[in-house]
């Protein structure tokens, strides 16, 4: 057994922490703490005595605060606790589908650059990969058609490039998806990060899509381990037994806590995130190529030479950045994230002027 | 896909709902709350943001304050950090060990009456069972020897029967991994629930011993997802990788509260149980054949006619049990659980004895 390659992640971490004063641009977390409301929701269900199992699919009134959230924020009219689970965050609902979906020699589609557990998961339970650049367009999904996929899946916003798919290349994935049979996997972690427009579900279109929503990122909430999966009820019937058997039910009191995380106004937080996301890009936009990230809090952006040799260049200036060829076929990209204060962004931007020139 | 047949379980459940003061003695947890001091310890992780990821092996502090756990209280003086996991409960660590260690056709052996996840979740991977009662002497072992088993695994003490293994039991089944190259695996969820002596871990003296212990039942947390799972460093290093691709991590705030939960003084708690205990047995060793439960917090005992039979006469009583057969391979037996309060257990004497005249 192979583990995934987050090394050049771990690495980046052990950089930091080796470093005086880094300029610490790889973080995949909100800089920001988990909101006082979030904290005060989990110590009143510890007090109040919510320490037992819950049930396997999660406690009921998450479940219908999620069913109110899909109606009203995503449009998803057919949202419904049935259809609905709740696990130990996204990787636990991505170790279930792919577990329960996936058999050796199935061919599955990722939208690239993609999130580094996907290849990952997908290779250990024996799946052939099929990649498409996240710049596609209809036409460009044509040469699929006569495959047989298993699954298509994407993260919309992106992790690693902050790119919001367009309706039109949701809608040429969910063509396919049907004309293939495939199962269409849309991991929304993400979706509160959208900087320039109202962030669309392709689930609201499209009833098979199986939908899948994290607490983690929107709250930093990493370590709590929350996450939904919307689907079909047979789908959801299926995972939920797969659940029993192994974490049984996503932690009590961190379902408790989602609730209330729902109800809390990210506005701020969000706006706050929109400017340094402009603030990067009107720093680099004339140094590199670039192109403005849409959403998440990440830039992809080509460097010269390769990705590990930029990297080592930017750690001579105490700047810790993640090579891209982990979430790509490629050499030449590194990831930038901004999740991060303004004073070391405007560091971060002047070593990479200098690293430019 | 199955479900795991916990349906007579999820009855006595929803019987105990519909019933007015129903005398439930089928309950699978404490029915003292979670320590205050254990509350605090999740109010002040929660407060002190320790709500992002956690390395996937668990945080170095607790598994310091396990290793000095296991020396000091299991007398296992090879515990170390790098031996250990922390898991998302007891379910969570047997998943990724069976999941790890299990191959179509391997021949696993089970001491029975047995936890019900056991052969559900073995015969999952298509393990093939074996069983030995857990009455069972040296030489009843015999017949296994020229077996090529791949993994032994017990209770002990017993969910479900409360039975303590002699030290002789387990140097017999040490002996047989031993010598068929079997794991050893011993769950030691109970291990606080031993009501006539010091508990023995075999791992004190079989160093290739895996050894389960969870926070769940001791402290009433079993929602909270927690526990950790000693082996030597490669079985380790194998199921941290495995974590990653799942759970990521045990919750972090639950990591935080488990070094708490390991200063809490237990004695009045487990006190309360012995003597709960040693009632149910002078109430009802003139009324049926039953052994006196040596720990966890039941008693297995037999029954006139089958057990389905007997637990619906104890019904009309408004008494709630759980039939044995979900936990051996008869129709004779109920389980009963003292995790309750004083006046329950009175009136569920009183109702049991009816039920044997």
């Amino acid at each position: 057994m192979n583990g995934i390659d987050s090394s050049p992640i771990r690495k980046a971490f052990e950089l930091a922490r080796s470093i005086e004063d880094p300029i610490n641009l790889s973080i995949g977390q909100p800089h920001f703490p988990c909101p006082a409301n979030i904290v005060e929701a989990i110590c009143k269900a510890a007090k109040d005595g919510k320490t037992a199992y819950t049930l396997t699919g999660g406690i009921p009134e998450l479940k219908e605060a999620m069913t109110e959230k899909y109606k009203s924020q995503n449009q998803i009219g057919y949202a419904h606790p049935d259809r609905m689970l709740v696990t130990s965050g996204i990787s636990s609902a991505l170790f279930l589908l792919f577990n329960a979906l996936v058999n050796p020699d199935d061919e599955c589609l990722i939208v690239s650059p993609y999130f580094l557990m996907y290849p990952a998961m997908l290779k250990f339970y024996g799946a052939k990969l099929l990649t498409v650049d996240e710049s596609f367009q209809a036409k460009d999904l044509e040469s699929f058609k006569n495959k047989k996929i298993k699954l298509i899946i994407f993260s919309n916003p992106s992790n690693p490039t902050g790119k919001v798919l367009s309706k039109d290349q949701l809608r040429a994935l969910a063509n396919l998806a049907e004309s293939t049979g495939a199962y269409l996997i849309s991991d929304e972690i993400y979706e509160l990060f959208d900087y320039d427009q109202a962030f669309y579900s392709i689930g609201a279109e499209y009833e098979k899509t199986i939908t899948l929503t994290g607490f983690s990122k929107t709250y930093n909430m990493t370590g709590l381990r929350l996450a939904t999966i919307l689907a079909s009820s047979e789908v959801i019937k299926a995972l939920t037994t797969l659940q029993q058997y192994t974490v049984v039910c996503a932690p009590s009191i961190t379902q408790w806590a989602g609730i209330e995380a729902l109800k809390t106004d990210m506005t701020s937080y969000i706006q706050d995130y929109r400017e340094k996301r402009d603030f990067v890009y009107e720093s680099l936009k004339n140094h590199y190529e670039i192109a403005k990230s849409g959403g998440a809090f990440y830039f992809f952006f080509r460097v010269n030479g390769t990705d590990e040799d930029f990297v080592k260049r930017a750690v001579e200036k105490k700047l810790i950045l993640v090579p891209g060829y982990i979430f790509t076929e490629s050499h030449n990209y590194i990831r930038l994230s901004f999740a991060t204060e303004w004073d070391t962004l405007r560091r971060g931007m002047l070593a990479l002027k200098e690293l430019a020139s």
